[in-house]
């Protein structure tokens, strides 16, 4: 029997992402980074800033749940996800996730899939613009 | 019209990869990273390292020749790779792919396309191992 251990780490946060160059682990063949940035313009016009609201219990245990049950599929070794809630202003992070996977298209699929049920399932919002 | 301009950079080198947090673009709501890592075994051996050659003429004209045409499907901000040659010690990254979209599914699926192609099409290949 193989063990297989993820190591998932979730962090929400209302200040801005600080992204340290980590090594990844041993068995690692694929790094994967993503940042979701916030644009300066929605719904056409321009913006200063969204505000997010994450209902935190709730979204830490749905973001677990959705990142084990895909990693059986797409076996990654770490998973790390950090959101911000409150304000973001624009050109600045509001999420950012980091896969370690052996291979990269299990890293890039888990990725894709990970983001959609991030954005169907969770309870993470945006309440509001802040103008410029 | 809509003019699209894609921001390419291509750089080989034969020292280790330095990532350096580039604020992305103001168009730019997805920013995707990419690192593929020199693992410790290959055919089942234990290894120090791999080496790689790059024919790099015709890589770079590849390299550009195929992101450009995946940009037209997916369109792309910015498109940055490095890729090392000679010796990549265990646990570094032979290639580091840095990628700038409106949208992260644009973004994650030029990165998934294009190396994709890389592998098949580009003269980039491994020309032996290292021991321990």
């Amino acid at each position: 029997m193989i063990l297989r251990v993820m190591q998932l780490t979730i962090l929400f946060t209302d200040q801005a992402i600080r992204i340290a160059n980590v090594s990844p682990g041993e068995r690692a063949g694929a790094l994967l980074e993503f940042q979701g940035i916030v644009r300066g313009i929605e719904d056409g016009a321009t913006i200063g800033g969204l505000l997010y609201e994450i209902y935190q219990p709730m979204a830490e245990r749905m973001i677990r749940r959705i990142a084990e049950e895909l990693s059986a599929e797409h076996p990654c070794h770490g998973f790390h996800i950090v959101h911000r809630h409150g304000l973001v202003p624009t050109g600045e992070a509001a999420i950012y996730v980091r896969i370690e996977a052996s291979h990269r298209s299990e890293a890039i699929r888990m990725l894709e899939l990970f983001m959609n049920r991030l954005k169907a399932e969770v309870p993470i919002w945006k309440s509001g613009t802040v103008p410029c």
